[in-house]
């Protein structure tokens, strides 16, 4: 059994963490760090779990664990991985260890970057990095707008001249801040925009496709559902296309991917509440065609993922824990 | 491994009995009817499990499985019932062999009533008949609005003098049939009753608890969501009580059944995607109480309650292929 | 035309009685006041109307309005209504005038009483007190829970015997603070009860209706919508009913009130948008029935109740400005 | 008065014009054809209108209206085109005349054009064609799809070099009759694309801006909401651009339409519920750039900018009507 701890366990990811590795059959949670509330106090859905029990306010006892979840904000994760890195496996749900490069980090992210602990983490964009995930110490967990949009580029990033991408985003994805933008009397009937072309997601993307830098607009959207990200991807090609050539390409790069899933019509109600990745594409002309790909964000764009790089990580079934997961579909 | 065929997977019951056993650790689902669609031509999100193969149009196939599920609409079962009854056991998900009183079924069904099979099937209240379905050989799953107003009824029908219910369900209890009622553009802010002090599930109701004949009233409401009932029970007592003695009417019922769980505040989203059933209780006064439940309508109010049915009569872990469905919560 | 005021603008209710108001044939919004953000830099929805120019930080500018309107958080109306009373007519739509009596006031309210000023306030219960309403120069316009509770129990007042009510509300009843319970990643799908049997606006219901006080239970939910509630009144009658009575009944109460309509079935999607309220009922046998209400909770439970007050009070046409909002259904 | 009646009233844009011209100062409506449900009996929500005597089964009495509005499914126009033509005004909504070119019309509708009737339509793109609406008898009302992307390219056709469009519709836009798409339990949590850059609204697109026919990629996707479209327009320009350019190009089209409002940031609840459509631009560097437009597909997307047509043709205030319908916001 792998033993793992939880650091951010009453946020929106870290809840979801549990949802999962509650039913990993190769994993025990022993350790919660209780950093404010009470979980059970907090949340009452999981109180047949007794995860009371686990909680502790002492860091040290995650230092003889396996692997450590940090579900943390942007920004709070550093002073546990300092404590952590090299005693137990990390695997980092926030975007502080995910870009490698300090000018795109200080761009995007407007702060500081920290060259010792950075470098130190693989991306963990699994159908990209598989072999290097394997044999990480620590992994950086994507974005759930970066992976999703990234699920679309991969496998045709070769032929790709201009790409234009409008991804929409449920409200899980703000994290459990009350906020306005999630003021369910707005947003439960909202559609919006943000960040246009400015989303830090893009350093993601960028630092995985160094050639798209001048060749994609980006813009997210905010839309009135709670899970999933639905990304569409308008892409000219730089060549001739024709549905084989670009069947051949998805194959190429997914055939031997337990979560992702070729299909001819894309629904976000197909993956919502399961870890996969759809994945379908039409063809306008022979130059120009376009990309769908959905996920539920806090699963394949979260906290799924993080335990799907958990098992690479400690040579376990890839889709251990994570199969079990049906899409919910109602 | 407990060998079952399932009659009715492409409903919204069929759906969810497919995501439960295909995670339950003792059962082999082995055979689908096939009555109309394909199963994966129609639903693509459950594509990874190749559905298909297991599809078969010939009743006979059924008959050297262990256990059968019928999910299918009101009045159809009987062709299959009179098939396979003694051969395998049964699980009826639809109303049709509930009732085993004639005048009580004929009342509230308008239709005539099967002697000769009604009264072959247990009623699958778990909470309240566990022995007996344990040893039977066919059960009859209660209805949804039925079940959680039973829970919220079972430990107090000593005392109850008089009972108003208002219990509110959402979209899917009405099965996948599109209709004006469960057109999105309306129904996703509406609310709106239906057969007040008629529905078909005061018939349950009654056969359980006769007491309550003349003491109850009851308003289903219909509301804007997909998943769960919940149920506001404004009950007067005809003795004194106080908040002692209904905790241990609730313990007496529910502290050894796996899926109640006492809450001191209800919340519908604490038991979505999962098998419970949360309840509370608050005392107005030495005389008057309410009672509040809540579940999934289509998992403890249909499918996971059917298959809790099942491994009772199997002799399996109550919980198992349940307990590893945790409230979604998000 | 009448010239009006608005205080607390920038609330759901200030931005409803702005929606309703701008549109009403005989009244001139005159002041806004500004008391934190510029309101066409919080909202944009009504850019085109230039409200900014209407708005001052000066108190002293509505003091020669025929009508302020005060539509701000419970407790913060005091030092307003000092300024403004005897000078212009006050309509305020919180809860801190509707009680006169200080023992409910405080059991309640949790606060202490002011007589000065409590006592000055006529309560806008229009169906119930239609001629007070029209000499008064002060009004506290009723809770939306309270009111659509009362219009169910008006007509039916002298036969209760006993009356158990479920009222479900939209998130906007809660107003524009963010919170956990408005977060729509979990408002979207859940159902919840709070206060059950010591809501605030019981306070009201018993203040109408003294009769009642031992013969109430009263239970508040909250669903996944955003506008309206909808009623549930279970009634035990004290002598036998019919149809026939019941229906007089209903019309001696409301066939001269312009927003109630009796329905067959009730529906709230038949209300949204509008200031209607839409009442029916289902008799159980001879001692028992069921009233359904609901409305609109920001119009006829709040802002759209406020204006009709307001063309009582100013001797006009009592629908001016809201029969114009039709229901939305869609 | 505009004397005006209804074909088609019973649908989702019958209703809603139902909804407009009753407020509207100018209109008088006067007949509706009963074709199939009476409307009262169906609809319960606009009781109060007694709409049901202004019911007819005879074509005949429209013939003396000034203004027929046609609110019926693709291809059942005709009949009553051929008889109202050329004695009153008419407006319709449906698809039937909305294409002047056969070809054109043959590729998407897969059905055959009636040059006789199609030429006779004026296309009712307000914004672009306002002088020849103001001069026509018969005018064909754009498609929702179609008028929320050209409002986004009508100031910028001189520019483009390619514009990729994802454009997300609620329920409401699929009409009335329930289908399995807008059943409620999948759709109120899905998003899902169809016909992609196929879409039948890609005709009027081509029809308004022939240089767009190898320069565009649509997606339509279909959202969880009832009311609305949200344009995402990403724009490759033949030339650079600023913000100055931009805003210049903006203002030239759309100072002088009452119903276009220029935003920093767009949101589709700044619109829901009025006939305003709101735009704003970002730029990405100085050859790309992202509009996006949002309405609310009811009304500016069909039964409001029919009405603001009706104006034009009867020379009143082209926002008569239209304008008391302030943004929803909630």
């Amino acid at each position: 059994m792998i033993k793992v701890g939880i650091i951010g366990a009453n946020g929106f990811l870290g809840l979801e963490l549990l949802r999962i590795l509650s039913i990993h059959p190769k994993v025990s949670i022993q350790k919660i760090l209780k950093r404010e509330n009470d979980i059970d106090d907090e949340f009452t859905h999981l109180s047949s779990l007794n995860l009371s029990e686990l909680q502790t306010t002492n860091l040290g006892d995650f230092q003889n664990l396996d692997c450590v979840f940090l579900a943390l904000p942007h920004g709070s994760a550093e002073e546990y991985v300092n404590e952590l890195m090299g005693k137990v496996k990390i695997i980092d749900l926030s975007s502080d260890y995910r870009i490698s490069d300090a000018q795109s980090y200080e761009k995007f992210y407007k702060s500081s970057f920290d060259t010792n602990l950075q470098n130190k983490f693989t991306y963990g964009f699994i159908e990209s990095k598989l072999d290097e995930i394997k044999k990480s110490e620590n992994v950086a967990n994507p974005g759930c707008f970066a992976l999703a949009s990234q699920l679309a580029i991969l496998p045709f990033e070769s032929l790709i001249n201009n790409i234009s991408i409008t991804a929409i985003t449920g409200s899980s994805g703000g994290g459990k801040a009350p906020t306005f933008k999630n003021h369910h009397s707005i947003r439960s009937k909202d559609v919006f925009s943000y960040n246009v072309n400015q989303h830090r997601h893009l350093a993601e993307i960028y630092q995985s496709f160094p050639s798209l830098v001048d060749k994609l607009s980006f813009v997210p959207l905010s839309g009135p559902f709670t899970r999933g990200i639905y990304v569409t991807a308008h892409i000219q090609s730089n060549e001739n296309i024709d549905i084989d050539k670009l069947n051949e390409l998805l194959n190429n790069k997914y055939s031997n991917m337990p979560f992702v899933r070729v299909q001819s019509q894309n629904k976000l109600s197909n993956v919502v509440g399961s870890n996969y990745c759809d994945i379908s594409i039409s063809i306008k002309d022979n130059q120009n065609f376009v990309v769908e790909t959905c996920i539920d964000n806090l699963i394949k764009g979260a906290s799924g993922n993080a335990v799907e790089c958990m098992n690479l990580m400690f040579s376990e079934d890839q889709s251990f824990g994570l199969k079990e997961m049906l899409p919910l579909y109602l």
